[in-house]
């Protein structure tokens, strides 16, 4: 399966959310030793201001889902709905 | 299939790296209309700049992959291989 049906078969469990505009991030940490920091909660924050600096996004349009997998492998996944395109242009920040 | 499959997936093709500590990150930018912006291109940059906080990364390390699927959907792929527990424990950045 590639990355691409992953997406995909996402979309189709929120069918109704079809022609809204969507941001997923996926950040997956191995971590070789299991003493080694896990540092996505901290970083979440960070991932999000980043991607403020290109786009209005609501808070209560996020979701965050942080799963630890076995000892070693952390996965943070962001699903952000962004505004609806009209309503992106009247709520855009002014320009830095 | 999970997206834990996928990511095992993706380790099984280079299981010369399995101890290796490792850190993916994976952007899909779903648009509902063509003449929205796709910023991932300059998002890619912000980034990497969010993890150099956490941990030293060498460039060469760093696998960029950045895909059109058909109309509406951008995905940015990062492979980042890190240093080994000790090489990283030397090149610690001094605290800022």
């Amino acid at each position: 399966m590639s990355l691409l049906d992953y997406f995909r078969s996402k979309k189709h469990q929120n069918s109704a959310k079809l022609a809204k505009e969507r941001l997923q991030i996926i950040v997956a940490h191995e971590r070789s030793q299991r003493d080694t920091p896990d540092y996505l909660p901290q970083m979440q924050q960070d991932i999000l201001a980043v991607i403020r600096k290109y786009v209005e996004i609501d808070l209560d349009q996020i979701s965050v889902q942080l799963d630890q997998k076995g000892d070693n492998l952390s996965v943070l996944e962001l699903n952000i709905m962004l505004p609806e395109h009209d309503d992106k242009d009247k709520a855009k920040p002014a320009a830095p």
